[in-house]
Formats: C-alpha cells, sequence, structure tokens
C-alpha cells in the first residue's frame, strides 16, 4: 500500500479550514491529506488514534455551520479525490460509490439508466456525497423522495481506531442488527469516516409540472400548500418566498414579483395529469396571479425567483442563512413572526421556505463580509431558533449543528437526551480525534 | 399516580409468554403487566432496573421470530391499552399515537382526511404500531413507501433506568443531533421502550391499477418487474409467487394458476393512467396470462391468490416463513436455489417475493404443527439464509432477528460491527434488563 498524498503547505491549507459558514477556527491545520482508497485512510484514522491527533473529515466544504472548519493541530482528511461510482447497478436500483463523488454527477449516470439520485441540496453541484451524508443534506425535492437518509442503503466506515466495518446492506430492505448506518448519516464525521456508500435510485418519475402562484400574504400561500395534501397531491416541490426575499429580486433583477403579491409559491407536482389539474385548481382558489407550464425554458423562467433569491439578498449583504422547521400548520404564524423579529432588531431578513415539510430558511442580511457579523443579527438568531422550539419544531432542518449550533442542541434535546448522545460519542470515539468540537 | 394492573395468573401468563414464531422460551414469566401511560412504564422500568429484572415489552404477540416470547423471570410489558391516536394532525401530515394502536386502525383515522399511514405489514388487522417499530416491519407497499423506519419522526422512549427521552421531532424534517429515532426502531425493545411515536403520514395516492401476470417461470417474471423500473414505473406492489405456491393454491381453492404459467407476478400502481399503460405494456411482453382491472371487486380476486396463499400452505403443515432479501436481480438465481434447497431436503417449501424490493418469504412446511420440527426444515433453513448472504443479500428483511436468527446475525455483521452493537447495547442497557437473549 502506498502513503496517500499529504500536504503542509500553508497556502494550501488555508483552502482547507473554512467552510461556507463564516466560522473562523483558531490557527491553522498541521496538514492535509488526500487519500484514495479506504486502506489509506484507516492508515490516517490509526495514526492519528494513536497520537490523539484531531482528523476533521471535509468533502467539497459547503456546510454552512462550520462543521467542515479545521483549526490548529488537526489533520484534514480531504476525501474529494475518492470520487469514483464503483457500481451502478440499475437492475438493483443501487448505486456503490466512494464519497467525493459529486451528487449532480451521480444523478447524471443514473440518469442515463432511467434513473435517479433523489437527494437534491442546493450545492448539488458542488457537494460530494459524503458531505451530503455527513450533514444529512435534504433539497427541493425532499419534500416528496426524502433526505439523504433515505437514500442510503449502506456505508463503509472507518471507525476511529482505524478499524473498517460496513453497516446497513446491499439490498433495497434489510432489519439485521441495529441501524449504526442512520446513525452515521447526519453525525458531522464525529463518529467514524464514511469511505464509501451504497445509494437507493428510483425511477425517474413523469415530466413536471410547475406552477407559480401569488398570493396576498403568507397564511394565504400557506393554507394553498396545505390544502394540497387534502387533495390527495405530494408536490415534489414547493417553495415559498416571502415579502422581503420579492422585494429583493425585484431590486436585484428589475422584476414585479412583489406587486403580483406578498407572498410567492412555486410548487412542482410529477404525478401525471390529473395531479396537475388537481393542483391548478387548489393553488388557483386564493391566488392573485398563477402561472404553470411544463415547457423547459418557462419552467426556468418560474424557478428563476427562487434561484436568483440568496444572488439577490447577498447584494443587501453577508447572509446568515438559518434552517428551522416548524410543524407545517404553524409556517403561517413563524413568517410574520420572522418579520416581525427582523424590524425589532432593525435588520433585513428575508425567508424562503420548503412549505411541503415546514422548513424555512430565514436569511439574516448581517453587514459586510469582511466585517464583525453585528450583535443585533446573533439576538435575531437567538430569537429565532427560539421561535422554532416555542412553535414544536426544530433548530435545524437540513444543515445540521456544526459548531454555530452546539448550545442551541443542547437546549432542543434536553438533558438526558444530550447526556446519552455524549455516550453515544465516547463509544465511537473514545480519544475525541474525529472533528472535535462539532455536531454536539 | 396509579400503579399499573397487573396479573400473575398463570393462564393469562401463558397467552403472553409465546409470539407467533414457535420458539419456546424455558418457563413461565412471573409478572404481566398492562400500563396505560409512560409514566407507569417509567415506575416498570425503575424497579425491574432496580431488582435487575428482565422485562420483555410485547403488542400483539405477532412476531415471528421469538423477539417477544417471555420466560421464567421475566415481567411482561403488555402495552395493548396505551392504545389512544393522541393527535391527528391532518395539516401537519403527522399522527401522535401510543404504541399499542392498530396499525389499520390509524391508517382507516387518516384516511378520514385524505391521508394514510403507509407501512401495511400482513398482520395490520391485529399488529400494534409499538410491534411494528420494534420490528421495523415492512410490507407489501414499502417497495414505494417505505418501510416503518420511514414513517417514523420522533419517539418517546423510556430507558432500562426508567428515565424518559424524547427522539427526533414533531416535524417532517429535522437533524438536529445522533439519529436516536432510527437506532430505536427495529431495536426489538432491547434498548428502551416506545411508549409514544410521532408519525408521518403521507397523502392517498390515486386509485390503483392492478395488474395479475403468469410467466413460464421465474426468470421471466422477474424480468417483467426489473423492467417496470427501467420504463419509470415504481410499482406500489410487487408480489410473485413460485410454482410451489401456485400449487398449493390450486390444490386448497381448486383454481388452475398452475396452468396459465408457473410464476405469477401481481403488480399494483397508483401513478395514474400514463403509468398504468406502460405497466401493462411492460409486464404484457412475455407473460402467458395478463389480467388487469381497476375495479374494487376484481381487485380483491386478482389479490386473492396472494392473500391465499399462506391459508393454502398450512394445509400441506407447519409453516417456518423465512424472510431474506437479495438484490433485485439475483431473485432469478434466488428462487429456483431454494426449490433445489426443498428437493435436497425433501421438504416442501414454498416462495413468496416481494419483488420490487428483492425480499423473498420462502415458507418452509416442517411437519405437523405441534410436533418437533425436523432437523431437515432446520438444515433447508440455515442453506436459505447462506443463499441470502452468498448473493449479498441479507437474513432479514422485515421479520428481525429475534431468537431464531443471532447465531446468523453474527455471521452477516462479522466481528467488529457485532462487537460495536454490543456495546451500543450495553451503553442503552447496562444491567441487560431489556428483552435479553433478543435481536443481538
Amino acid at each position: 500500500m502506498t502513503a496517500p498524498e499529504w500536504s503542509t503547505d500553508p497556502s494550501l491549507l488555508d483552502t482547507r479550514r473554512l467552510d461556507r459558514s463564516g466560522v473562523e477556527p483558531q490557527g491553522r491545520p498541521a496538514a492535509v491529506v488526500f487519500p484514495r482508497t479506504p486502506e489509506q485512510v484507516q492508515e490516517v484514522l490509526r495514526d492519528a488514534y494513536a497520537s490523539r491527533t484531531p482528523v476533521v473529515p471535509r468533502g467539497a466544504g459547503t456546510a454552512l455551520t462550520g462543521a467542515s472548519t479545521a483549526g490548529a493541530g488537526a489533520i484534514v482528511l480531504d476525501l474529494t479525490r475518492m470520487d469514483r461510482i464503483r457500481e451502478l447497478r440499475p437492475d438493483d436500483g443501487v448505486a456503490v460509490v466512494e464519497p467525493g463523488v459529486i451528487t449532480a454527477e451521480l444523478d447524471r449516470a443514473a440518469a442515463a439508466y432511467g434513473l435517479r439520485y433523489a437527494p437534491d441540496p442546493a450545492s448539488l453541484e458542488i457537494s460530494t456525497i459524503g458531505g451530503n451524508i455527513a450533514t444529512n443534506a435534504g433539497g427541493l425535492r425532499c419534500a416528496k423522495y426524502g433526505v439523504t437518509r433515505d437514500s442510503v442503503l449502506g456505508l463503509d466506515v472507518v471507525l476511529a481506531d482505524g478499524r473498517l466495518i460496513s453497516t446497513g446492506r446491499a439490498t433495497l430492505k434489510g432489519v439485521a442488527g441495529y441501524d449504526l448506518t442512520s446513525l452515521f448519516v447526519g453525525s458531522e464525521g464525529t463518529l467514524g469516516v464514511v469511505v464509501g456508500a451504497t445509494l437507493r435510485l428510483r425511477p425517474l418519475p413523469d415530466p413536471t409540472v410547475t406552477f407559480a402562484a401569488s398570493y396576498r400574504g403568507v397564511a394565504d400561500a400557506v393554507a394553498a400548500s396545505v390544502a394540497l395534501a387534502t387533495a390527495r397531491i405530494q408536490p415534489l416541490l414547493a417553495e415559498l418566498l416571502d415579502e422581503a426575499t420579492l422585494d429583493a429580486i425585484d431590486a436585484a433583477d428589475g422584476t414585479q414579483l412583489r406587486k403580483a403579491g406578498s407572498a410567492l409559491l412555486i410548487v412542482q407536482v410529477d404525478g401525471g395529469p390529473r395531479e396537475a389539474a388537481d393542483a391548478a385548481a387548489v393553488l388557483g382558489l386564493a391566488a392573485t396571479d398563477l402561472r404553470s407550464t411544463t415547457d423547459a425554458v418557462e419552467t426556468a423562467e418560474l424557478l428563476a425567483a427562487r434561484r436568483g433569491a440568496l444572488p439577490a439578498i447577498e447584494r443587501l449583504g453577508r447572509p446568515l442563512i438559518e434552517d428551522i422547521v416548524v410543524p407545517r400548520s404553524r409556517l403561517a404564524e413563524a413568517v410574520p413572526e420572522i418579520a416581525t423579529i427582523a424590524r425589532r432588531h432593525g435588520i433585513p431578513i428575508c425567508t424562503l421556505a420548503h412549505v411541503g415539510d415546514g422548513n424555512l430558511h430565514p436569511i439574516i442580511v448581517a453587514g459586510r463580509p469582511g466585517e464583525p457579523i453585528p450583535a443585533a443579527a446573533e439576538r435575531a438568531a437567538d430569537e429565532i431558533f427560539g421561535l422554532a422550539l416555542r412553535l414544536g419544531g426544530t433548530i435545524t432542518g437540513e444543515h445540521g449543528v456544526g459548531v454555530l449550533k452546539r448550545a442551541w442542541l443542547a437546549r432542543e434535546l434536553g438533558p438526558v437526551s444530550h447526556d446519552l448522545q455524549r455516550q453515544l460519542k465516547a463509544l465511537f470515539d473514545p480519544r475525541g480525534i474525529l472533528n472535535p468540537g462539532k455536531a454536539l
């Protein structure tokens, strides 16, 4: 076995110490290692275990929480060179991949067989399957097709001491033993290092019909999205844009979205003509404007507002992307309350939501990039987390805990659960070398 | 707080020491307790923890593995009186239930709102949600809509020492902390006692179209089922009946199924007219006979063969229902190999399969009820488990490990994983009182 490539070049290390969260770790990691095989990962872990050196596993570094930041003394385990699709077995509905495979590339490879890899985080063109697994990434179409965990059948994992285990199964179903697979998914590299994954592929659905419906306010838009379920419609995608977001897009792109209504709902369905007709009827009931299309170019136009939201908001200042979930029925309370929080602290907050599963992304505009984050922005974030828990929700829907939300995680879990989770961490990582200070 | 009802009446105890596996535990349990509240479960566990008394949680006792058998000295925790649907929130797509709720009753309650609880084990009219969670029960429609784990959002669990925790969330999405929910699902009561569950409800789909397609042999039937995925069709249900099963049904019911072909494939789709037409074309390609219907009475007739299979096989002798999974593409090897195993041991084995997910139920006819199980039947079962592992599959798809499959579980997991699972068990249950001798 050859030793893995590694580097201590300061300029290279500086590209591997940050993620997209804005979190600044103390100091610079000791080295970055680029393994190409599970055996090389095992070797790195064995050495780190013996020397009690912190190891920070890393994919594309698109985490929004600090989960893949690395400070002084750490070894960064950059897994992006383990990027092969090892097997794609259309008859089994299964793919076996290395952790560095880019999510969208797997999806495109599956499409050649009439299949797809369903989870679609916004970062899918640059983020890796390994990173998606570490954070249990969601996405737009997870309302219907599930989050990353729902597509992971089995994992190859290197444990803290360098031993390799396989969890789960290579089949679509199986219940042998405790579900270690689900435990590793979303654990942000703190329980083991994923070096291989067996993933579920699903048949590509019917072509989609896309709707863009404007409403007088958020309450009407939420009511329309809830009414879809009652009408037996499971949208593939249901995205809500609030008034502040529409204003930001109009200012950036010269559109007139806000004029058509102060809330915009973008919905896609893929269940065939009957479902599409029913969706049009339900969405149209209270809409001030309703457009729909099956044409690819027009679909892109209708989706442009959603895709353009973050760039438009970035023109206002540095975006802090929050990620709470509330029960769907409480969305109509949550969105105006977030607007109230924004006014109280004198800070713009634009809210996007995956309404199908109640997942809100309030985007706090927190000063200018490079400047310190204003205290008012942090207070607003705190109030948003408190709101999520008060409405019976959670502090993170799909981005994870990382460094930023550890204090709030303790509040959400309560002392008994939190203690149990710490004991789990200690069982898997008795020397505390795996991405220390993250996730818990 | 009032103390829970309990009994030491021997005739009552005898109804609580067995499940549907045929496993005979040694002796008779000490008592059966009927809690009605989580607090009463906590009280039982606190006492049992202090006195190191084994506790066997139990729902309807439909386990096929010995998981809910209880021997001398054990306290049986019968949870069937905790049977309330606490909340049904259609707007949130969520139900909150006690563990003793009958699965089919929850599904019917949801249907009143255009929703459903998707997991449908064969026992759904008598088994409980708590039991379904303990075994991560599957069912016919899980090929499309997932197994029990895919519908469990959060749990209330009493730990071994009597402390109560809530895992997961009340929302459709969330990634705060390690996924304890998935760890408890399928753990057969060995890590904690589920006293409440927050479950996902999904929109009822389009009306189904049901097909019954006969083929010359299993290979053609499997090829047809695999071709569905390639044609972008995700069947709700796809059931394969082999030659021995068709013979048994014909003998019991006076039908002529075997005459139409030596393998029968029953398929339901719920994706609308386009999908139904495509399914007819794909299934018809190599079929020797193809029938389809949307009529409720005719649907019941087409499904009658599947539903009547087990009663027909029971006329041949005591059925041992096995439960292996292989990659879908290996089904065409697995079914004839099982027939070869049957011939080699001179024992009838009838095979049913959920082909969508590769889950086979070879039913070994093992002498007469009340007589000892013939050694040849046990050898045949062993060879079936070996076959599953050799084809890259698993020894249990949806029934679990219980008592019967512990030795094979160790082989499937390998020593490192098995050891890790034992350490997990020790972490959650340091005194070994929770359903000891099961699942691991």
